[in-house]
């Protein structure tokens, strides 16, 4: 059986490159993890999400714990076997989706009741249901029931909702049956307090985890503001642990979380954005709904391997996504989730050679130019039928 | 170059074997076309579509003329290159689509005016116009334009319109380029009367065409009718041309049509059920979304090689049509190809051995069956999780 661990490969400035190890094998970070809420990467096969390179995929608490419910996944044989993905799977403790998405919450200090959001009927999570149902699951990463307070509010509001999860987490860790090869998470919590964070940090390593997570960041406070968090923390944290920036973000956004020294990311703008006609390439962002992309033959990037730029040209996309088949979400979230793997996959070559800084500049530039221009990427010749 | 032909390599009464041999490949008959109405074989990836083993996919002429339009389907290198099947694909005429979807039609000698369903802008069809379009397109199979009349209707109503759509085949014939290993089928009318179809197979045959389609039936008139009518009707058509009956049908259909001398089905139920949680088996249909399957770990079915069945079980299929999820049409599409695939070759090796009738007892006895008991499909052995 393999243990559950982190090993650092290769680190350039504060950025580091390494393979967490598990039970449903190995991932090499940094790692974005595609979000499979409800059991599926939206619009995708598993074979599709396995064909990009993802290591890790996510599966959310509240979502499956509502529908189909935790001892249905576990009678079934646990989230792998149930969403056919034998690798690793990361679950979300639910605290976050019971403050975005349960009705008539009550909050007390052993946990929460509220009503769900697809039937109303009410239910109540505590660290200790949390930690049971990902249990259930079989998730490989387990991470612990936090409180997610409402953003912006006073700094006291903060400090309060962070203890309040510190001591959550501490009851998590109590409830999680240790496992070889499973590891579980404490989120540090804290907003954009420098010594909230450290605050958390210390509580947190006094109970010890197989990782951390840094929480309740992305939620309005801006990318800069979020990035002076980031470097307030990371140092703080245990270095021979895994660092979990969650439901983080854009590209650029991964890229200056590497840099910061965070290993793993999930977010679900790839996979939204790919049901929206929005593909992202290392020219930014392009619509495909666009007019202009209606005669154009040409791949959305000249650079993926995606199916959707292997066999297709944006006409076709925009043609599906006009004729709203869909064959265009399909095809757009490959290629989104494509894209962010190999994004991925280039920060982590950079920091083995030590090129993180170049690699930042090159991306930078190329999300801040405009689409390939015709003579960059020319159209491809297409001899007409008799 | 292949000449566009079809040889019979066994027949089983008045079913026959065969290949239909085209400028795009092969294609073995009896066989079920795919319905891909814009470009698209709704939810499926045409890797998925080629993995079921179907040889040859629909396109339509009304829709693609609308969206994105033919030229731009032409400009970008026909339908093959667009949709990615390099295999035959056989074009719609656009005749009952207008009748069906088109708005504020107006009919007369030369053609059909009428406004699109998309945008209420006006458009024209005739049988030149509807013969330039699948050319544009590049369809390896032109259908000619034809008139449907709306059904029931008096016989001389019947008789008029099916004279009208013969003059119209003998225009569009005259309209359509000869292309090697390309060809053009005429279209038998005549409602469920048999002197009309006779009278409509002579018109046909006199004109000459690669191959000849029934059309005008699976309308309303019931099974009984439209098998006495294909017996009244396939005897009278050349042995040498392959016979399509259009929009037909159920599994028993397609069986009763192979039996009756039919080389070649499409029709938009097994796409269109799997958007709708209906699967077709061996033992008739299955709901997936019915509560019954919340807790089967069984595959649909224990004899279908899809994606669907190979890799999850009923729970999961049940789960993401309860939870809208894209992926449950997207497998269940998949499975609903593959089992009508698997049906025509059941049929085509049962009619090279000379078994037919006895395949025919095997398959009506399932569907009339109810669903594999677990005595019949055992739950699989799932080892649950630590």
């Amino acid at each position: 059986m393999t243990r559950f661990h982190w090993t650092c490969e290769s680190t350039d400035g504060a950025a580091r490159a390494g393979t967490l190890h598990t039970a449903h094998g190995p991932v090499a970070t940094p790692t974005f993890m595609p979000v499979g809420t409800v059991g599926t990467v939206k619009a995708m096969t598993m074979d599709a999400v396995r064909s990009t390179g993802a290591g890790i995929v996510l599966g959310n608490t509240y979502h499956l714990m509502l529908r189909p419910g935790a001892e249905r996944v576990r009678a079934l044989g646990g989230l792998h076997r149930f969403m056919d993905w034998p690798g690793p799977i990361l679950t979300d403790s639910g605290g976050f989706q019971v403050m975005s998405l349960g009705a008539l919450r009550r909050l007390d200090q052993d946990g929460v009741t509220f009503r769900s959001h697809i039937d109303g009927s009410e239910h109540r999570l505590t660290p200790e249901r949390s930690t049971a149902i990902q249990h259930a699951l079989d998730a490989t990463i387990t991470m612990c029931f936090d409180e997610c307070p409402a953003l912006p509010a006073p700094p006291e509001a903060i400090a309060a909702s962070m203890r309040l999860s510190m001591r959550w987490a501490a009851r998590s860790r109590e409830a999680y049956v240790q496992r070889e090869g499973y590891g579980q998470f404490g989120i540090v919590q804290g907003g954009t307090e420098p010594e909230l964070r450290a605050e958390s940090i210390k509580a947190l390593t006094d109970v010890g985890f197989e990782g951390y997570a840094i929480g309740g960041l992305a939620v309005g406070e801006g990318q800069a503001l979020m990035f002076a968090t980031l470097e307030a923390t990371t140092p703080l944290m245990p270095q021979d642990k895994p660092r979990y920036l969650m439901g983080v973000g854009t590209p650029d956004d991964l890229l200056g979380g590497v840099m910061r020294g965070v290993d793993m990311f999930d977010c679900v703008m790839p996979t939204r954005a790919g049901r929206t006609a929005r593909a992202y390439t290392e020219r930014g962002t392009l619509n495909l709904r666009n007019a202009r992309h209606a005669a154009d033959a040409r791949p959305i990037s000249p650079h993926c391997d995606c199916l959707a730029c292997t066999r297709h040209g944006r006409a076709y996309l925009h043609h599906l996504f006009r004729a709203n088949e869909i064959l265009g979400p399909m095809l757009l979230t490959w290629h989104n989730i494509a894209y962010y793997q190999r994004l991925m996959r280039q920060m982590r070559e950079a920091i083995g050679t030590g090129t993180l800084q170049s690699l930042a500049d090159i991306l930078r530039a190329g999300w801040e130019a405009s689409d390939w221009t015709e003579d960059e990427m020319p159209q491809p010749a297409i001899p007409l039928a008799p």
